[in-house]
């Protein structure tokens, strides 16, 4: 593929509510997109796709990734993020949430929102004229996903195809997990929940791994045997102490997953590669579900992780505000024409 | 009138505190300049009048229309607003309301604040050196007053004069209602505030409504007589929780206004009018003050209204920041050459 | 020297963590720089030297100047400043404050942090991949320290060498006064703590204040005699109840300072210098540390100098991003192609 031409020029839906609601056509439109804005942009380019629009950030729950890399992703595209923080509007006291999107349907081009409850987001999309992008729900995390792909696709592994690349996400089946197991399975790796069986992925996220698999090769399994580390290609790990607002206690949980599913030195041997990544979506509990060695050795992709929140960021507003295609054709124009920069 | 040319290219007062302050040449003025800009923008014109210049929005109650209207209306002049939320700046902690005021006149060029009390706002305009908009007080709403105008303006019966037009406000005297009685009457209609009582509008304020209705034509009355609904071409509500910082329990409020000043729709049936309008500033309490069917029904021009948020702020934005004709200017210039959009 | 050419063209140091870091010639770079953008913009130039590049601004503490002055700041450059609030991210709850800095250093250009402990500001400083500036610690006010010292210079006493200026800061020996010590010092000005001596400033200060006398002649002194304030050409002063976090009870404090070392008329009046000039970082306690007679009278420069924060902040951003000479570059050129501003 070229980085200049998307098959799909106009999004399938108006939001970006789940990762499983999408093909991988359209999931390598967003990583394609995404990947040539980041290139443009470090090379010194400016954009101004999103000129004079505006993307409502509604925060149920403290956020610095998500809103972080939105407000910046807006900036650098000409627009501008409006941070919507926990308890800063109306929505939910005086107001329900289906007449809080209609109003910022009204006066904002695009809303962003992380939500306690997966219901919420789909409440917003529903009743907003303008798209949605879900920034994180109790169900999944599909912003998070994008990026973790753009990652693995910077991190690939030399000379493999994609049916040969094992992803092993450790420890509590979160909503990354969730995630993650469709969009690895969907770009034909094989997925792996390596966790105890009392937090194991549902049933319903391994059979979209599964029916991902039947179509596009790899595979979806659950499994408590640490004989899965082996070959691993990316080992991922999420933090244990469950959602913000139903915190398990630390007893609990160390109870539950400690030490057997510590991401540390002995794990990253266990997968007999060398060459196998670290990922984490941060933030991360040092020391708990990964060792300060494994999280800041020479295995860690977590920083680029975090820098590619900001790149995907970019490539969804662009995609869901229908102007995907008309900025890959301005970049391409700008590099034929020398590569100058142009503000 | 055309709608390039303002009968006053400079405002009489630095500050926008009280609609009842302005006379009608000068509301129209703003009312012209706010709609022409909402059809250059929505025509796909960029307009930068305030480009490289700060608003201050300094929020003593949390917000949603305000503060989102506020801050895309400077995105898309081409400025910035700063959202000094609630708690997040030392006003009234370490500093006096005037010493803030002081200090944030000498770093941006424009406040705005919702303010607990009306006295706040005037201390805030004594005290700065540049143009202060009232964002709500205890006692009146003056941005919300242009945002409904426009949307009567928008919505204007057909055929009508100004003198034949009734607006009535319906449930508890809130400061929306006692702009509203001053706006309307300023432009001429009958005004009528149908409640309880022991809710009605002030005196203060229903001479205002009857000393505009002297200059204007038109009327302003209390009633608590179904009767006054028959003919009206706008009803109007608003929540009956009173002010945000001295709630009112919910037994006592619906005590006094329920069910006979739920505007439903028997009571739209009794106004004979099929082409009547209702009219919210929202956030509503449905199927307190309004039921969903009358919200969500044919009648509403809510959620237009919501957006006409945006479309006041940037007109007030440019009128008090004295950028209103030169923008009009600009925007004739474009016009003429082609109507083409231009960054 | 002219305003255009820098000594320093690349600061010696990533990050502006402390004033006595640096020596006097980068600290003039700073002002001259500061003062001259200042100008440039005061005559209606525009400056894009910071297009989409964003500044990540992390408070632990209420902040309304920093916080105000710095998003202006960004905004004036072309770019723009992301609040983070406190309570408003992870920082400190579920990850430590090297992990955000890391984080944010792949997202944003630079970093300002208003922080409790100065150690915290040094950890972010040396996780980041990108220049972080000090927006406060408990140890001292470096941006308030630039601020102050372009507001002597735009009131300097006319005729007068450095060695021949006297300042003196009243009362609690603050952060605020910690900086002052070293910024006057550093410039060749007398220096004086007049304050109580179990308030009195530390000997590592007073010490770096010596230090910068033996280079650049003046001196620096504590003392209680109220003899010192003769000759006085500026007397600084600032609360007296100590850091947010840890507040002195009022009854305490007033038995400390009051009334010996509140700024009120007589005290200027002791200075017999018809011209002192008043300076205050604000927010005052309006008759605790200073009267109002003082504060709003003709020898206060306390409003200039809140607004020479600003000035400050844009010099430091373009500073540390190593766009100063560039800047400087660009005003001469336009200056010299007829003072035009230029978008």
């Amino acid at each position: 593929m070229d980085g200049y031409t998307l098959t799909h020029t106009t999004p399938t839906r108006k939001d970006f509510i789940d990762t499983a609601n999408f093909d991988q056509s359209e999931i390598l439109d967003i990583i394609r997109l995404s990947r040539t804005v980041r290139s443009f942009i470090k090379e010194g380019g400016y954009l101004n796709s999103m000129y004079h629009k505006s993307l409502a950030m509604i925060f149920e729950q403290k956020s610095t990734r998500t809103r972080v890399s939105f407000e910046v992703a807006m900036l650098q595209l000409g627009g501008h993020a409006l941070n919507l923080a926990p308890g800063a509007i109306q929505l939910g006291a005086h107001e329900t949430i289906q007449d809080t999107a209609r109003v910022l349907g009204r006066m904002c081009d695009m809303i962003m929102s992380r939500v306690d409850r997966h219901d919420s987001i789909e409440q917003l999309a529903k009743y907003s004229e303008v798209p949605v992008i879900n920034g994180m729900s109790d169900r999944c995390h599909p912003t998070q996903g994008v990026g973790d792909m753009i990652t693995i696709f910077d991190h690939w592994p030399a000379g493999k195809h994609s049916n040969q690349i094992k992803v092993i996400f450790v420890g509590d089946a979160t909503q990354v997990c969730n995630t993650l197991c469709d969009m690895s399975t969907k770009m034909g790796m094989h997925f792996v929940h390596y966790g105890p069986e009392n937090h194991k992925i549902s049933d319903e996220w391994l059979n979209i791994g599964k029916e991902n698999a039947k179509k596009y090769g790899g595979s979806a399994i659950w499994t408590d045997d640490p004989a899965c580390l082996e070959g691993a290609d990316f080992i991922y790990t999420d933090v244990w102490y469950g959602l913000y607002d139903k915190e398990t206690p630390k007893e609990e949980y160390m109870k539950d997953f400690y030490p057997k599913y510590q991401v540390n030195d002995e794990m990253i041997a266990a997968t007999k590669n060398p060459n196998v990544k670290f990922l984490h979506c941060l933030p991360a509990s040092r020391n708990e579900e990964v060792t300060d060695s494994v999280l800041d050795g020479p295995h860690s992709a977590a920083w680029d992780e975090a820098e590619n929140r900001l790149t995907a960021q970019r490539g969804l507003v662009l995609y869901f505000d229908n102007m995907g295609q008309t900025t890959l054709d301005y970049i391409k124009e700008q590099k034929e024409a020398g590569g100058e920069a142009q503000v």
